[in-house]
């Protein structure tokens, strides 16, 4: 029993990835509801930003050649005519030789101002402002187009929308835009799947177990900007997986199966997926949990077959799903949180495969981080997701780490501090 | 000009905290749609789980006494009267002494089988198997609420809610869960301020901008599992500002203001909710950019009064709003990814203030990751969240950073890479 071979995961994405032609579903939304989503065009500002020249302090708006030679000793006298706030008309006001106008910041340079004397620079007395000392042109003043000029690129395609992204496109002009929005087929397979909604309180019949890897690829699809479509249970029946990949394959971008991708008795996916001639199909990964996960690419998309059980599933949707998804969108991941810290205890892994272990990681009353490798690590074994705070990945190349050794933990949650 | 005092961060939190009592809308929803939201109760499962015990590994369930002195010279045949699948009912079989029945991991233990012989401990003769090994009672054995036991609390309140959660939510039989859905309201002030839906590709008229920090503030809330109202454009009308939030605080769960917290004459938003005898209100932090950043609480709910320029206000928001709403949930934050690298360039920053300053960070030809200040970092200069990809915090008691320093960077997006 076993796998005949298994594929580090770099060697196998870097081998799909040139099958995959399919390029995903883009659609038209606001920039509201493009949040987190991934461009699939150049966003190209429609105007300069700002779109006139305003004032970068509180002060007065004067001609700069008015001003030269002004001193402290030697103040030049501008007369007030006016008070321009932020929205005002740059209309509102014209400048003769010899005046002034109060400015706030962000408001507009009035007509003939080419510059701005800051309060600091300058002493009032009634109608008149005396200015203590000169203003270069276009000294204190943001210019037009300053932050972003007409047709500059500001996103290119591939990247994510994230909050702040929101105010600079409404600020470029931009108020829809086009991203991808990739659905994606989700099949589970397995006969001794129940749906939760069928069980609740009572719990499920003797021998079954409720379908859990469903929820948790629909929210790591939604977390990547892709819109999960729930195709249901299908039983552990070759032909009928088959037929139901098939059907997905037409209408979504990408699929993703659940169960039947043991070794022996139990690959029903795998030989479902065998029927439909795929350009290319991978059976087992170098990986811990997560071994069974497979990948194959059928007409330029791909289907990806995890294990029925549910950490080995998120662990197959983390080096398989959500690398090939990105690839499809031009992305590239975010970064992750990571903390070191000293292990508590020693890891021991495979040789040539790359580990997952989940720990638990805490602020000690020593001011330092440690890290606790939990005790139970089955792939099935759901709780140790709730008790830790952190994954522990041990790279091919190495066997484990000793006790004491510092390590680089990916955080999923907040730190725990010992003794709260 | 200037405020008169401004205070630290975390003064502000410690103080403002006291007077929030406002207990923020909680919604009851399914596990999906409660995806990165927080509790707002326990979750406890309902069943054990797993159900019943079930083989740890793919083998033959057995009688342990069947087995006991079993060795590769001396095994012990036993008869397979069949074979045990994932979701079979544990009825299927019954073991009368001497019997055993092949299993797959996953499959439930058969009546009276309390062990399971893995298949590398064995040897098929056609109808029997030989036992090369002993096994002990429950060896190789997922119990029955091994993973999880019935009306054991498994998430507290506060907790958030993400992708694998809904797995363990769903296996201990919860479809729907009650989490906190703050309503909070966006009211933006300023007549400089169109739409930009109103302005799209002709660009605003002389002198006045878009409203751009309405959308990044609905972008962070969303971010932060609540659920924005945007109440639209108040003029810089004192009078109408303060009904404006004063309708919106019975409404809402908490109020988000832009513009009009200047000092002089342009502190419209001050004043109107002065007018609403806030029981606490703080004008001006110490820091930059977002100094105008303010917070009044009126009948135990909050007003964020934030700066009109879109990267003082999204300071705000992670200094003052983030805070005290995940506060109001019981919440903790969520670790950032955090990266260190040398800075290119002096930052020169004012003493006793919290400075955030835009970078960019890469990593260069030699492997190493630099830091490297954007030069632009005026508090309306949109662009530098484009084009930086980090934040670099420079706490109250320093005045900068030299270059060459190594520094830790809030990373936004992901690292550049110098050459491509």
């Amino acid at each position: 029993m076993g796998f005949k071979e298994t594929k580090i995961v770099d060697q196998v994405l870097n081998e799909a990835i040139k099958y995959i032609k399919h390029v995903p579903r883009v659609v038209d939304s606001t920039i509201t509801e493009a949040l987190n989503k991934y461009l699939a065009e150049d966003a190209v500002a429609k105007f300069d930003v700002p779109g006139f020249n305003r004032s970068a302090v509180d002060g007065y708006a004067v001609r700069s050649v008015d001003t030269f030679g002004a001193s402290s000793t030697n103040p030049i006298t501008l007369r007030v005519i006016g008070f321009m706030s932020v929205g005002d008309d740059p209309s509102k006001y014209s400048l003769n030789p010899g005046e002034a106008v109060e400015i706030s910041t962000g408001a507009p340079l009035p007509i003939n101002a080419d510059a701005v004397v800051m309060y600091e620079d300058t002493r009032r007395a009634g109608d008149y402002v005396e200015v203590l000392r000169p203003v270069p042109p276009m000294g204190n003043v943001s210019r037009r187009g300053e932050d972003v000029k007409a047709n500059e690129v500001m996103y290119r395609k591939g990247m994510k929308i994230l909050p702040w992204d929101l105010g600079v496109l409404a600020s470029m002009g931009i108020y829809r835009v086009k991203v991808f929005s990739p659905r994606v087929a989700i099949i589970s397979t397995g006969n001794e799947l129940v749906e939760v909604t069928d069980v609740l309180s009572k719990g499920p019949p003797p021998g079954r177990v409720v379908n859990s890897s469903r929820f948790v690829i629909e929210g790591l699809l939604k977390s990547l900007g892709c819109e999960p479509v729930y195709l249901g249970i299908v039983g552990d029946y070759e032909e009928r997986i088959a037929e139901t990949i098939d059907n997905a394959l037409r209408d979504y971008d990408a699929v993703i199966t659940t169960g039947g991708v043991s070794v022996g008795k139990v690959d029903y996916t795998i030989k479902a997926v065998m029927r439909l001639k795929p350009e290319y199909i991978n059976h087992g990964l170098s990986i811990r949990p997560g071994k069974p996960n497979s990948i194959a690419v059928v007409n330029g998309k791909p289907i990806f077959m995890l294990s029925g059980f549910p950490v080995a599933a998120a662990t197959g949707f983390d080096v398989l799903v959500r690398p090939i998804l990105l690839h499809m969108m031009g992305a590239t991941d975010d970064p992750r949180p990571i903390v070191r810290g000293i292990l508590t205890r020693r890891v021991s892994t495979p040789v040539n495969t790359r580990s997952f272990v989940r720990v638990r990681v805490y602020l000690g009353r020593d001011g330092k981080v440690y890290v606790d490798p939990l005790a139970l690590t089955g792939s099935g074994v759901l709780s140790t997701l709730v008790r830790g705070n952190g994954i522990l990945i041990v790279p091919e190349n190495r066997e484990g780490f000793d006790e004491g050794d510092e390590v680089e933990v990916t955080l999923i949650r907040p730190l725990f501090v010992e003794g709260s």
